[in-house]
């Protein structure tokens, strides 16, 4: 599947694009907000390998899938079957259709579209999953770099970056949620942790809302900066 | 915290001590159905690493845990919270205590305890997170081999291995679910990929039944090869 997506966008004058299109190219909701914890990471670290997997919301499907979650859990007829099984209770390691290879294009997005952003190939690997969840995507992410870092050292960087938010005091009980990111344009990381199976690794969690900072308020966001030529 | 539990058991006559004490020592939920999966491959290939994360049930916090969900769900008044933040709707990066290193005790005992099964030091990183689930733990595991392997080796393996039933056909919606996963003895494979960010990796998902497979079925198959003495 390497040639569907080329890894490296060419130079280009981006506020030319925005005047002669129209059109701005936003990426997958579970990508934006993954490249944005990963971009400062790799500035400073060198990013060698990403293992990334997924807790998405149903509103990823659209209203459908609200209304297919909505209506398994006050037991009425299904207006729609948005999920090719119930959603209610369960977890569907399935989003959008399956390639050859046994990935989904979900999955195959996030692999693409993370090196495709970041200009230059990312070693990155997915599994995408459905949860009956509300009010954004959460990621799980474990990041191995290739040079030292620690946890302090991640937290500090993330804490500096822009449209980022770190929550993490886990004993407080303070780490990114579902229910409170959403109706919020940042992105919310905790759980940062050393990983020792590998020379330099962090684990940690990642929270968005998927229809805001995953849709929405990104378009916005790239169209200001087009705006601005910067 | 490397201190706190031995990586290799002693060799016993595992009889003998079952004869001895009348205890049988069993497993955290999220591991078995792990370790299951781990032991064949481990056989085959050489487990180097395991990066885990999990989708765990409520049910695997008791009866308190699907009462808070129940009535989250319903409206109603809460009978007792027993998670420290919601769950309907949501997801909690949070199982157990935590360390002063940012780890949970249940990623503490996943990492642990796979060692302490298998015999020898197994690498392996774990984020646990509980979910609006009912019916059985899932697991999305990223696991790196010392030797080569294709993703039908693993499949094939896995459809032999005791205990374990292969469900791989996503294209038509074939997978493991933990609505699939309940009331069964089994702990359930699918969406088995290869992982071709390192030399040799395989990216697959885990569901068994948490309270059958995860506590009460595992205690009386142990029971079992102990009353057996093989």
């Amino acid at each position: 599947m390497d040639e569907k997506i080329p890894l490296v966008v060419p130079e280009v004058n981006r506020k030319e694009i925005f005047r002669n299109t129209g059109i701005i190219a936003n990426p997958n909701c579970s990508t934006i907000q993954l490249v944005v914890v990963l971009k400062p990471l790799h500035d400073a670290f060198g990013i060698k390998r990403v293992v990334v997997s997924t807790y998405q919301s149903v509103t990823g499907a659209g209203q459908k899938g609200l209304d297919q979650l909505m209506d398994e859990l006050s037991n009425g007829g299904l207006r729609e079957k948005k999920f090719p099984h119930p959603i209610a209770y369960n977890a569907l390691p399935h989003i959008d259709v399956f390639f050859d290879d046994g990935y989904s294009k979900e999955e195959w997005k996030m692999m693409k579209e993370t090196s495709k952003i970041m200009g230059e190939p990312i070693k990155l690997t997915a599994t995408t999953v459905r949860v009956p969840v509300m009010g954004g995507h959460s990621e799980s992410v474990n990041i191995e770099f290739e040079k030292p870092c620690s946890a302090d050292e991640v937290r500090n960087i993330l804490s500096k970056a822009s449209g980022v938010i770190v929550q993490d005091d886990p004993k407080k009980n303070v780490y990114p949620m579902p229910i409170l990111a959403k109706d919020r344009d940042e992105v919310f990381v905790g759980r940062i942790r050393k990983d020792d199976t590998v020379k330099s690794g962090i684990n940690l969690w990642v929270v968005a809302d998927n229809v805001r900072k995953g849709a929405a308020t990104n378009a916005v966001q790239i169209a200001e900066v087009l705006v601005k030529g910067d």
